[in-house]
């Protein structure tokens, strides 16, 4: 053993700092002089414990940026790679979880711990392993840019409390669902748990209802419970998207079958295809065989669920192993690969079969197995909901060169440096401070002063609102119709969703307004809030009414460009 | 062995049946000439099988029913009975399951024997165990009825794809209710999974919200799910009624205390007297006593969460055994024994503690452990809304004397035999019919002719529906307000309530003529349906204006007068 850093050999490429917090700066110090190229710190005793451990985390930040080094926690309960070539285990995880494709990111750490146990009970295998806590440097979000790069991952896992920096998740979060799943369970949604969490008050027109709609925009996946981000997980990890939301049963019990059935409906997946088979108590391998192979050849069913109730003393494992030659069959038949769901009653995981040793065909084959039926159609229809977000093309973000973000960031500025912020923590400016600003971004606002007029005959409602949780949204209202929200930056196809939503108005001016709004939100992070009206169709184009805009001091980077989902962004 | 039962040197108690369906009736006469007192057929081939095995299980039936004995089945998986003085399994199931105070009747074999295999895991042990498929004779109904007075039954488990005799199941589920919980995994709501077991489409104004609405007043605790069916029993066995819907949390980690405080919230708890106590991930068994001790002495407190995730290589044990001393503390010195559910991460079904040797204390106790956080709070609120029921009284059914029960019978048969039924198979007669019918219940119908006016200004309507599966309801609908559903027969109680939410008709004539109504529907199980107004306060008292009312043939016995929910009933 060696007494310090420095007394290495050899330069090392992490270093684990387990030390009294008021011992790792030096520490820190060391290992960077000893050219450690990164640092995980254990310890306690920083942001989470009052303003001494937040000036040492701020310290311990400066020594990591400026040498290079990237950070993990502190206060965290550490990495793990299982990656045969790496096979590290720095974390208090008594052993390493099974290797598999999965990238887990856990805000807690007791939960994450506890869900590495159950992990290989449930079937599930990891290829990392962060819980990162105080997130002074490496947060979730780059994680996902790691994992959506990384070819040992097929899957991104989060069990988060807040999101960080919400314009970086959403952005990065949108891109990455186009192409692996992203499957979070989010905690502290209660106004009891936030407050736990310490964190405010939402200042938004949150709600449930409305963290589902951004959650379906970005593509994650939401899973309500633990228990249910496992069922899905391992539907995910072992079996093909489905193409659509139509199921088809096979059973052997009519009372399994009749919970499956009660479920799918209960969870919007339609019955099709020969719909429920039930085979009776008295069925054999063979029917099972027969059954599987016949519904999935079906062209009109996308999934199937296969119950074997196992009555006295038998094994399931023929019945599996017919199940999988009917899969076998079907696929090879079909050419489509189709998502197949067990409740093998008693068997809570994944169920691994072999294809018989003659046979020429893919190689082990693992299927979800489920412990009571309900829950299979449960997860299966979370998996439908992403397979329609994956079916969707990404869209692209339309920006414009035509605008002076420069001078609209001089304005807002100086704004901000006359006026004093309300009570609400921003500095309202009405609508020719607004009209100035927007004008950079060739969105036209109308003279008329904000109190003079009613709503204008026709328009739409359009405001902007920040949300902690997902950074800047826009509203749009059209009367009689519920709002739309969505995550900024706009696609084009976010912004031809909203107008043909809002069919009060269809307008192609309508559109680039939007589009602008967007690229000013995004450009402009000082943009906090707004209220306006809109008003389409006029002979000089879409104007915004009644301006007023809220504006809050920002400090951070200003990001480039957005070339958004999908990569790609349209110039005009 | 014998080759016939009457070889046998003594009469038996009971015989199980398990020859082919041919040879079931000789096998019966021979079983009743040799004394037999009760039949338990295995063997299928009788009504779920066609036409001639609907014949064969009337014969059966009538063997049965000429002799006095009592049959289960057929087609039945069997009886189990773990009394140490009975010791009986004659099922399909391989062994005992563990004893314990749960009566559980199965409609589904296949789920039955499941659900026997799972129980010892999660901790629930059963008295009794009834799975009787084609239930010929032996109902739910009646085991029902033995629990109600078994003194070996605390609680009755239930999981039913119909209820059987409706208007029987309603009646003593109701009483039952308010002396021991029953709880109920209802299968076969999905329209597809009602074509699965041959049920025809519900004729009524169902919905889930209807049958929660059903559920709550015969205060039947309804599981959604298996996996919540055992969550609920194991508290409901192990755990006192809590008083009211308030909780705390004490937890060694913020991430679990979030997921408690979320689905505490999420399912109608609320967090009080010290709300979240989180002792940090360093905690020892001493500050989880103390924690538990002062949550529980709170008065604001009616029940607890308590969560314990074991990081790294360690044992609850210590924890639990500290949660007891913290329990058995606060319940000496409040006198107040409070519900207390565990999380141990892990551990999904009871963790049994024993008292310190030393101490005087009450005996074993048995905490209900969920594997994931969520699924805790969830359970609680079931058997909050349970112990709500609880604390109502049960009312009384209002019994008129003054009634002419048999005139209106005959003249309800007198039109059933004159007239062809309609579309919908009932039989409709109009106002003038009604009138002389529900006279003889001095239930006053308005001279004027349905078609000549519209809805009179101020009347309720009122109508009578058959539910399949509840019986006969009444509905009463005031503009502007929900309607309101209630299962006949209405007691004191169940009548104060809807005037009471039917605001806009305060008049104790109602409440009479509702009683006297509901007395109808009991006395004359003909009358399926009815549409009327109901219009109070004239001069000479309420009345229903433009009714019709729907008949149909009726073969069953006639009940006793419904001395009901409760007990007693109140003559007038």
């Amino acid at each position: 053993a060696y007494h310090s850093i420095g007394e290495l050999p050899e330069a090392v490429d992490l270093a684990v700092v387990a030390v009294p917090a008021e011992a790792v700066l030096d520490v820190a110090e060391h290992a960077v002089k000893a050219g450690t190229k990164g640092l995980l710190v254990v310890s306690s005793g920083f942001a989470e414990a009052g303003p001494e451990g937040v000036e040492r985390q701020e310290k311990l930040l400066e020594i990591v940026r400026a040498h290079g080094l990237r950070l993990i926690g502190p206060n965290c309960l550490g990495v793990i790679n299982t990656d045969p070539e790496v096979h590290l285990n720095a974390s208090l995880a008594p052993e390493l979880p099974p290797a598999g494709r999965v990238g887990f990111f856990s805000h807690s750490a007791a939960l994450g711990l506890v869900i590495l146990e159950f992990a290989a009970e449930r079937g599930l295998g990891f290829s990392t392993f962060v819980s990162a806590r105080n997130r002074a440097d490496v947060s979730g979000n780059d994680l996902l840019q790691f994992w959506e790069e990384d070819p040992h991952t097929d899957m991104a896992l989060l069990y988060l409390e807040t999101f960080g920096n919400p314009r970086r998740f959403t952005r990065i979060a949108r891109r990455f669902a186009h192409r692996k799943p992203i499957l979070a369970v989010k905690g502290a949604r209660s106004t009891a748990a936030q407050s736990v969490t310490q964190i405010e008050a939402r200042q938004t027109f949150g709600g449930t209802a409305l963290v589902d709609a951004l959650f379906r925009q970005t593509g994650v996946i939401r899973a309500e419970t633990l228990d249910e981000m496992f069922d899905i997980a391992v539907v995910l990890a072992h079996q093909p998207l489905p193409r659509g939301n139509r199921v088809a049963i096979v059973s052997n019990s009519r009372g399994v079958a009749t919970l499956f059935a009660d479920a799918s409906e209960a969870n919007g997946l339609e019955l099709a295809g020969p719909g429920i088979i039930d085979l009776g108590a008295m069925t054999n391998a063979d029917q099972y065989e027969r059954a599987v192979r016949e519904s999935l050849e079906h062209d009109d069913v996308d999934a199937l669920l296969v119950s074997f109730a196992c009555v006295g003393s038998c094994t399931g494992e023929p019945v599996v192993d017919a199940i999988r030659r009917g899969v076998d069959a079907a696929e090879e038949s079909t050419g489509v690969p189709k998502p197949v769901l067990l409740c093998l009653m008693g068997a809570a995981g994944a169920v691994a079969t072999e294809p018989p040793p003659e046979s020429g065909a893919s190689p082990q084959r693992i299927f979800p197995s489920f412990l009571f039926p309900e829950s299979a159609p449960r997860a299966l229809a979370k998996v439908v909901g992403y397979a329609r977000f994956r079916q969707k093309k990404p869209g692209t973000v339309r920006w414009f060169e035509d605008v002076d973000a420069a001078s609209a960031r001089e304005l807002l500025k100086a704004l901000l440096e006359t006026r004093e912020p309300g009570e609400d923590d921003l500095v309202w400016a009405g609508d020719d401070a607004a009209r100035s600003i927007l004008a950079c971004f060739k969105v036209a606002v109308e003279e008329a002063a904000r109190d003079t007029g009613a709503k204008p005959p026709g328009a739409l409602e359009v405001g902007i609102h920040s949300d902690r949780h997902f950074g800047p949204l826009i509203e749009i209202r059209c009367e009689g119709r519920p709002p739309l929200v969505r995550i900024t930056p706009l696609t084009d196809l976010d912004i031809a969703e909203v107008v043909r939503n809002v069919e009060c108005a269809k307008d192609p001016a309508i559109e680039e307004l939007l589009a602008r709004l967007s690229q000013a939100i995004e450009e402009l992070p000082w943009l906090a809030a707004m209220d306006s009206w809109l008003v389409p169709g006029e002979e000089d184009g879409a104007k915004l009414h009644g301006i007023r805009i809220g504006l809050r001091p920002y400090t951070g980077r200003l990001t480039a460009p957005a070339t958004q989902p999908g990569g790609q962004h349209a110039g005009s």
